[in-house]
């Protein structure tokens, strides 16, 4: 620093633009978010879920225990690293919620007490190449359920509610969630003498991207299956029922095995125990597959009604080993996880999000001479201890342009304090264009505001 | 995916460790960590400040934009990056949030209202090597105000204002807050003719850290003033005051600067309108330099009472050109930044945290035996539409094992649904070890819980 007055002499030497692949909002559109972020926390507490954050990072050797190595992770490096240094930093960002999830149990598993029911809303990071809908950092909001050893079927109905709840309000389009059980398909195509499970459920998954035909086909070319098999397995996927009654229709297929009567009693139990939901609110899906290897029981997906092709905001399901790469535990686990960003970019793409306001201010206070500063404060100060959100005006200028401000922002109250002692104080409601006198210490903003 | 129910045969790969420089917090001090931060947005948007949330990284001309080099930039790679791809990705994380509102403020110009009043609480990343009270991820919680050309004095007394409010509010040990104005030193000792003024103040700054010797020693060396100067220089830095009076002792000095009588009506505006604050809350303090060279006005540094020499918690400063870089706009600020994990982990450290809960539940509802289900998961929706969070127990199991849940997580109240149509609702204060009757539709929590 030489000038504490410098002149503004120099000229920009950069002009910013947007980063592809990372969002970022005006702030009429991050107040809606963090509403959002509010309601989706609100209902993962009202039923008792714990928060957790974990760091940005894992180590690489965390980040690549499962194999998963299409993830596009990023790593970090110091930009002036001490040239021997750079072998401890072998940290990457994390690119999912679930990873980081078993690293924690396993790490804290004598300080946490199960079941343990977390929820976790951060950014992950994926290096993939930017196109439309995807993207590099973005967020997730996970609930997850893990315990030791067994984990009741309780929260496989538990965590749909919980979704439900909050993906109706969020108005949001009408979306349905849509519930499988792994144990059906994988039991009933292992009686039908298929061997290769692997790739006719990874083909299966693809019927509703591909179509029947090209179905068939992968499935005889690529998993091997014959006419009568393919025929099967075609039925089993078209079966689906708002309630319990999906497994006469499965039962009907003539088809017997115990890990597929397990899978009906797993899922007919979660159905039952969804009855409360409205009518449309979960189906019962053979169809629903979900393509990630690691789940072993109920799988969910959720879809707009009338946008089925946007693919699932809200997916999960059941694993029966969350953190046997780092621990010596049995630990099943159920989860599910909105696709947060996701959702929200589409919604900001479509315009439906209803930003009126470009800050949270309720009520702005006007400053209309110098000498009534002190007033103007304790006024602000006031509203302030009612809960109310206040602005007070920086500067005492023409109340027109004090007016306009608030119009600007989507202020939607302007308070006048009294200009001269022992006057009323009076407030204007923005948007009806009314005034009234109010007193600071009862007055509160008109109902549906 | 072979075996949905596949047995646990293999041995763990890796035990999970902590990452030096990266906290992470248990559930129950992650809950306090969640209310810290509820605390302080609650009282940014009670002035009216919106929220904004940058991308985690920025180009590196963009982080490198003002020369700073010796933050300990992240960059990151893609591990399985093509090979003709890595020029492209030149991104890194932000080491502040000082350089991404400088960059937002000049790309989103055209749709933000000035003045532009703004929180942010995000992460932050420096490579440092890790040490006690140096992380290389952490929190920082700031709040600025950016106008075009012209910015008033008003929020050189408002934003310390809400800053006290926050501290004051968080459960910590008593704070203090110091504010000076760069004016007042430059104007001095330009007028003293010391020519070498940022080396001057850089030294005064480390007067608390290194001592009056040492200062006057580096004064003479490193900045070149003879001992009149010095002797002048350290008289000023003596002068604090809890309200203008400060101005008196300066003048009495004997200098005259043009410079120093601006910063002295401005110090003097700010400390005439925080009075009301309680007492001590603020001092006016000739000795707050801030290292930083871009502030140009008012500086501000917070100490605890009892322990100063942990350094500032929450600092800031006025400067005149945030986004020169960027915009040719003339765009001053001001701005204050709590080091939000550094203070956090500060009392996470000395055990001054009260992390009584493992969760954020309200009320335990017991599931007595399995036929009871609908009436138990009606039970809790019931509380819940009222607001409060509730878990249901996940399955029958003796009451002996459902309460001993209850307690290890710290769930406040245990709610006994009728084991028989007829019987009355139960609830149990568990602190107390109080059982009473209740009715879901009317009971709430006791006072003081």
């Amino acid at each position: 620093m030489s000038q504490p007055a410098q002149k503004q002499d120099k000229k920009p030497v950069y002009k910013p633009r947007p980063i592809s692949g990372y969002p970022e909002w005006l702030p009429e559109v991050r107040l809606v978010e963090q509403q959002w972020m509010d309601d989706i926390r609100n209902v993962f507490e009202s039923y008792g879920f714990c928060n957790v954050e974990t760091p940005s990072v894992e180590e690489l050797d965390v980040l690549l225990a499962k194999g998963e190595t299409d993830k596009e992770i990023y790593t970090l490096s110091r930009l002036q690293a001490d040239p021997d240094e750079d072998k401890d930093a072998r940290l990457g960002l994390h690119f999912d919620l679930t990873v980081p999830l078993a690293r924690y149990v396993a790490q804290h598993f004598n300080n946490l007490v199960f079941p343990f029911k977390r929820y976790q809303i951060q950014r992950v990071w994926r290096g993939e190449r930017p196109q439309k809908g995807r993207m590099r950092e973005f967020y997730q909001a996970d609930i997850d359920v893990i315990n030791v050893d067994q984990l009741p079927l309780h929260f496989d109905a538990e965590l749909p509610a919980i979704m439900y709840r909050i993906l109706t309000g969020l108005n949001i389009p009408p979306i349905r969630m849509q519930i499988n059980n792994r144990k059906i398909l994988v039991g009933y195509l292992t009686a039908l003498g298929v061997s290769d499970i692997t790739t006719t459920t990874r083909v299966i998954d693809k019927l509703e991207k591909i179509g029947e035909d090209a179905v068939r086909e992968q499935l005889q070319s690529e998993a091997g299956l014959d006419n009568t098999q393919i025929d099967k397995a075609l039925e089993l996927a078209k079966i689906n029922s708002a309630d319990a009654s999906f497994a006469d229709a499965v039962r009907a297929l003539g088809v017997t095995s115990e890990m597929m009567d397990e899978g009906i009693a797993e899922l007919s139990f979660v159905m039952e125990h969804l009855q409360h939901l409205p009518e449309g609110a979960v189906l019962a899906d053979m169809s629903v597959v979900r393509g990630l290897d690691y789940y072993t029981g109920t799988v969910y997906e959720t879809r707009f009604i009338d946008d089925p092709d946007y693919g699932s905001i809200c997916s999960g399901g059941r694993y029966d080993d969350l953190a046997g790469s780092y621990i010596n535990k049995k630990l099943p686990g159920i989860g599910i996880s909105i696709g947060f960003t996701r959702l929200f970019d589409r919604m900001v793409d479509k315009d439906l999000l209803d930003t009126g306001r470009k800050c949270p201010s309720d009520v702005l206070v006007v400053l209309p001479h110098e000498d009534r500063r002190a007033e103007v404060l304790k006024t602000a100060e006031e509203l302030r201890a009612r809960g109310l959100k206040v602005e007070m005006f920086h500067a005492a200028s023409k109340l027109k342009r004090q007016l306009s401000y608030a119009e600007r922002k989507g202020i939607p109250y302007v308070w006048f304090p009294p200009f001269e002692d022992g006057n009323p104080h009076e407030v204007k409601n923005m948007e009806k264009g009314v005034q009234y006198n109010a007193d600071p210490s009862t007055w509160l903003p008109e109902r549906g505001e």
